[in-house]
């Protein structure tokens, strides 16, 4: 299995060998575009995933980003209705939908200025990266919001942390 | 001028026609380690400079942002005691003390984690990426302290429209 290849000894994948199982994945689909995930991407997941903070992922750690992605990738073909291996923003709407994220118009409109490329569409890489990046801000308002109360109070060290992970 | 040359009819350059610039700026100073920049710190750059909104910059708003890009090459040249044309978090610390970035450890940490390449060094474009980034998240803070009690109160919408641009 490519994990067991890539994680070696300490059984352990960090992000530059997470890099390399997707854009793996990617060069066997040719029914998806994608400019390749970059190394930031593979960072934010492994740190969305990463429980013990070693910025690596264990094997069982590993699984669940997997079937995470698996089930993104599912959304991603769902949506591209017009087959074209990408999607475009009234796709995109859909696909936020279906993965259970409701945004107002505002950050929907956020969300297409910073994962669009050239084309003005969002190719997979991007897409992931977005669902990932959406589902890391999600969890940490949950903890940010400790009282339950719907708001969250930060200082300035303290919006610095959670928004340079 | 390179600007002209860029910027063509609508007097404006996008993150693409930046990432040529600083990609052009790097090739002649052979003094500085780096990756190249991405697209994704060109996107950064221009929503911190870019004052109407357009994603572009004009000529004036461009002129300052290369005088911010000229600012932080000295610090970094400077910081960078044993020139290697890389910098280590020792260094990063007194880089950042000179810019004006007054960090607890926790931070400072999350800073070597997000813009250390493989070496555990900050390369030039990691350490303007990282400049940009800390400008652009003090800069929010400010804008969303409306009563200036040094606490920011955000709903998750509110949170999601800041984290996400």
């Amino acid at each position: 299995m490519i994990f067991d290849k890539l994680a070696g000894e300490k059984q352990e994948v960090d992000a530059r060998d997470l890099q390399t199982i997707l854009n793996k994945l990617l060069s066997k689909r040719p029914d998806l575009r994608s400019n390749g995930f970059t190394l930031s991407t593979c960072r934010e997941m492994i740190s969305l995933q990463d429980m013990d903070g070693t910025a690596t992922l264990s094997l069982t750690e590993f699984h669940v980003l997997w079937m995470k992605i698996q089930k993104y990738l599912g959304i991603y073909i769902k949506a591209d209705t017009d087959r074209s291996g990408t999607i475009d923003a009234h796709e995109m709407r859909s696909a936020l939908q279906e993965a259970g994220f409701t945004l107002n118009n505002k950050i929907q409109q956020s969300i297409a200025l910073r994962y669009t490329s050239d084309n003005l569409t969002i190719n997979f890489d991007g897409f992931v990266a977005c669902m990932m990046r959406l589902e890391t801000l999600f969890k940490m308002f949950q903890l940010l919001d400790k009282k339950k109360t719907g708001i969250i109070e930060l200082s300035l060290q303290e919006w610095l942390c959670a928004t340079l992970v």
